[in-house]
């Protein structure tokens, strides 16, 4: 049974606590991760919250990236969801895992949308999306 | 072992085309679902591909609230994502699953950071966060 999706479900422990409270370099680092595994990027939007704290959305044509940090205890939750055939997110995985000094981490990957019925080549939504 | 954070990845089947492709409905009722479970909305982006499909995010306090969808397959994969104990994040999904009428459903409730060294109350992201 084909799958429309791949999501990879990351647990990053351990992680440098003033790379997790960086607003801006996770910004630019989760596009640099979605750029990397060969996604496009649709938009991004991220939030510093208060006493610390980042979370992060990168949305791609492929589906999306979320990041939300918990710099107090070095850990972040990273998902990692992609469709289609030319992206690999496992890429993604591992330029966070550098960016963020992850001593250890979890994984799980699950398959989403396995459905019966689908046609063909896997596609990812039109890189010519009306946005 | 305590948890920051539970997560339900859900996937919704023989859901209704019109309504997978309606952005506009689906950035209200993801909102909607938000609200009614506990939650506390940042912000919400939400993006329409062609020929059909939409991604949408609803970023809240408390981590995230995801869906993609795919008319041409009745199918949407939502995700949601939420932390502390205030929130209850199977509200959104039976608000989900009414507005997009699916006929099966399909769901799995991951723990996001466990963690030993919680300490006291589970918090979630302060409301009053610098955004």
């Amino acid at each position: 049974m084909k799958a429309l999706g791949r999501h990879i479900l990351v647990e990053f422990y351990g992680c440098d606590a003033d790379t997790l409270n960086n607003t801006e370099l996770l910004d630019k680092e989760m596009q640099e991760a979605a750029k990397k595994s060969g996604a496009t990027i649709i938009n991004s939007t991220f939030h510093t919250f208060s006493p610390y704290g980042v979370s992060g959305v990168v949305v791609i044509a492929e589906s999306h990236l979320t990041i939300h940090t918990w710099p107090e205890y070095g850990y972040a939750a990273v998902d990692l969801f992609t469709c289609g055939d030319t992206v690999d997110p496992w890429i993604a995985f591992e330029h966070l895992k550098n960016v963020l000094k992850a001593s250890h981490t979890s994984t799980i990957e699950m398959k989403r949308g396995q459905l019966n019925d689908i046609q063909g080549e896997l596609r990812h939504k039109p890189v010519n999306a009306e946005i």
